[in-house]
């Protein structure tokens, strides 16, 4: 691979029009990296889109045999360049090593897993009503509908995972696989490796001859490339992964657009995990230990880490808040992503202390102490206390702080914690410890967290979103602007694409999933049963 | 049944707060009718909803028995009704007898729809990924995902379909059986029959000793009423079929709310006929007799009512206009659903003449007839002629008018009718009229009408939509918001739930479509294997 130019890439292009530049930065020395990037220019964007417009016609109606082949080279591709991968990776997020390899053989892994989807075939969901006879008029005409992409998507990666949720990511491979050409809008964070990885996508590209505009990256700390790309007539729907803020800003761009267009966005969450009184009358050190890993697994920049844990106050939970000050004090600590991801933590943090009236409990400051900057060195996990009839008292304004801090909220009763639960907003993720005895009232609070939260966890942490049929990362707002969908799992394909009905068509101009024959035998819903066979003749 | 009250339905009460009174109009003589009716006032919106809210825990775990015999019962109550519902209605719209009969029988056909989609239960598409080893981490969780209820659904009636798409319509059936409470928004035009209808579910919900909030209805003519449903914060999805102005100004408040909520929204379509040159070198008269047919059924006012014709002009596309005139001349007419309508018509049309520089063929105006107010009674097909190139020098400003009018487009050749039709805003249909020789051409074109379009109709004619499995009603921007539903057939319930997962969790807690043993014995995916099976011990 030729070492980092800092350019666009735009289809087969290297591209360098863009004005103000900038670099990365160490997040070992606070030093900034070679090269200069640039932001890409309005003009680079639309050329980006427009080849992307170009390709989708290819895409969308590309066998799966072509589409799964490109996303297996690709995986092979990104994996010969892993030591270079790694290494950008690891100056520009600051992630020890094993995070970094783990979290780029999730990304193979994940290429892997949309290439066999992409060749099962089954995810078109197709369904046949064929023609039949009707009392009361003339025949009802045979309808065939199945998924077909929505065209060309931009995708924002996130700052946290500069592999699994980047260039090559959930968002960007499951457009892929839906048929859809893919801009991404590459993180300011780590913008070197992205464009290692946005390399090995051209290489690829060119190396299977395929149309160019199928890839294209473009980058820039500045706010104008990303509006620009959510404004592109010719883009028809975005993937979003990173805050609520900028996601906000972004996804009311695209409502004001002349057609409005699907914004799918995971946008963080409080993770609430809720430990009903039985688990601290035994042995709580697999708690602790378990939710120490689950809070400061990649420092805490992880979208499900458990930021609020409500229990139940007692002579228990105060001698298990000892335990936990204990076990912190032993954690491993790790710088946070960088100096934005550092102040808006501080930021964060603070707004714990001034809206819920919480205390910080680790680490311990001296009273006479004064507050200095915040310092994104070691240590940074906190831990702040609170009563929940504080919180309740100052008006339950719960906010997200992206970094590894955990607010613990004493209840003074379950109808409390009952109480208090349910002033949290829309979430990923809710996790409930309880023991089997306590069944009947998890029962009883279920369906109001089911209303709230896209996954519900029982006796485990909330970290760790296998790549998985069954994963549902999205909840209702603010974890996402609908609920609907997931950004992870082989069900995010669906975002990008859009239910197609062929009305009485030869077949000839039917896609082979909807042929009688069933040529692909994928799994189709042929006059209400589920059927791999081909139709009847 | 009591007479008609003119209150507002709210769970069980008939309520009566509002002031501003108003009244239906006769579609035969134009006159008001008794009784007055209320604008809902704001405190019984927010009761509506209030109930919907209530009543959304025991609806959403409902067994699958309690929802199917509700829809059950409720078509057996409604048919009990038929002839009171089948005057007001014609009092109100002035449909013809037939057009309503069959409308009502589609709405009990479709109540039962849904029972049985409800009672098979495979719609909550479960997912089972069973917990499995990992050779890099800990060992995968299980987790088990499906669709939930979204919790209570405003609706927005039709002009259009009294019935079918209003207060026991297509998006308040696919709500219920969802499992969402519904507060509908009758629509103005026809509030009589909306209230009779309301009062047929109120009985069966007292009759079975469901909770009340299930349903509500509330009223009006002003747009505070809808404005006050779509902002209340405990509603979580809205259903609306009818203009794209009215939909739009309703869909921005959603967005502007503190919670942004899904707006599943019809509005209305083009549905462009294209006909290819080999249809006019044979006998023309049954494409003749059947697009009249499917452009003055429902007298024009359908969703789908193929509102352009594109053909490519020779001597037999003369004749064929000649041919068509005079078949208009024998069709049947009858009057515009109300004067709200008919003066939209008149706008709408007289656009075509100013916008698209069209010609009025049909009726024929002689030059020195003074343009007089338009009149709802009969003739009021309108056809319209104009050239592709006029159209494209005029800028190409698409506008559906809503009743019984075509604007027969001539083309140059072919490819100006491809340069023209990919000038069309996103719709419900295209139609495409042509002979097996014209296949090739065809599938050229094909991608980027699907590109557009929820579905592509072959030889046949866009009305008429039954209720399928298939069924495809929704398409990208104008015809919806995203494109990404539907709101008729089956599909339409997925509109109205959310996947949630549950991990690790105990038996007895799951739902019972994600238990291990599978007791509703529906299909499922299981560790990416379709089964009707119980998981293996």
């Amino acid at each position: 691979m030729d070492s980092l130019t800092g350019s666009q890439i735009i289809g087969q292009q290297l591209s360098d029009h863009g004005d103000e530049k900038y670099r990365a930065t160490s997040a070992f020395s606070g030093e900034p990296m070679a090269p200069f990037f640039r932001n890409a220019s309005e003009g680079e964007v639309d050329r980006a889109v427009c080849l992307a417009r170009d390709a989708s016609g290819f895409w969308a109606t590309a066998s799966p045999d072509v589409k799964s082949k490109f996303l297996r080279e690709l995986a092979q591709r990104v994996n010969a360049s892993r030591e270079t991968l790694l290494n950008r990776a690891s100056l520009e997020t600051g992630y020890p090593e094993p995070r970094l390899t783990m979290e780029l053989d999730r990304s193979l892994f994940q290429l892997g897993v949309f290439a066999n989807l992409v060749e099962e075939g089954s995810w078109v969901d197709a369904i046949i009503d064929q023609r039949k006879a009707n009392q009361a008029g003339p025949p009802q005409p045979d309808l065939r509908r199945m998924l077909r992409p929505v065209g060309p998507v931009g995708v924002f990666g996130a700052s946290n995972f500069p592999f699994a949720i980047s260039v090559i990511g959930n968002d960007v491979v499951s457009a892929w696989a839906a048929g859809c050409p893919v801009v991404v809008k590459g993180h300011p964070g780590h913008p070197g490796t992205c464009e290692l990885l946005g390399r090995c996508v051209q290489d690829v590209i060119r190396s299977k001859n395929l149309p160019e505009g199928i890839f294209s990256l473009v980058q820039g700390t500045q706010n104008r490339v990303g509006e620009a790309l959510v404004q592109h007539p010719s883009i028809r729907a975005i993937g979003f992964t990173g805050s609520l803020r900028g996601g906000k800003s972004l996804w009311a761009l695209t409502q004001k657009r002349t057609e409005p267009i699907p914004f799918f966005a995971e946008l963080g969450s409080l993770n609430p995990t809720l430990a009903f009184p039985a688990i601290f009358r035994r042995n709580t050190s697999d708690f602790t230990k378990n939710l120490l890993a689950s809070l400061t697994i990649g420092n805490g920049q992880m979208c499900t880490r458990p930021g609020f844990v409500f229990y139940v106050k007692c002579r228990e939970t105060e001698q298990w808040t000892q335990e936990l000050l204990t076990a912190a004090s032993l954690a491993p600590q790790q710088p946070l992503l960088n100096t934005s991801v550092a102040s808006q933590f501080a930021e964060a943090t603070e707004q714990y202390r001034v809206q819920l009236d919480a205390r910080q409990i680790f680490p311990l400051q001296t009273k006479d102490e004064p507050k200095s900057e915040f310092d994104a060195s070691p240590p940074s996990l906190h831990l702040y206390q609170v009563t929940a009839a504080e919180v309740l008292r100052c008006g339950a304004k719960w906010t997200e702080a992206f970094g590894p801090v955990c607010i613990l909220v004493g209840c003074k009763d379950l109808e409390e914690m009952k109480a208090i639960t349910n002033t949290l907003p829309g979430g990923l993720t809710l996790s409930l410890h309880a023991d089997p005895a306590e069944q009947t009232l998890a029962a009883q609070w279920l369906s109001d967290w089911t209303a709230k939260f896209g996954r519900i966890v029982w006796n485990d942490f909330p970290t760790g979103v296998p790549i998985g049929n069954a994963t549902q990362h999205g909840g209702p707002y603010p974890a996402s602007f609908d609920g609907q969908g997931t950004s992870i799992g082989t069900r995010a394909i669906e975002r990008f694409a859009r239910p197609t009905c062929y009305q009485n068509f030869p077949e000839t101009l039917l896609p082979p999933e909807l042929q009688s024959d069933n040529p692909r035998h994928i799994w189709r819903q042929v006059d209400g049963r589920l059927t791999q066979d081909k139709l009847p003749h």
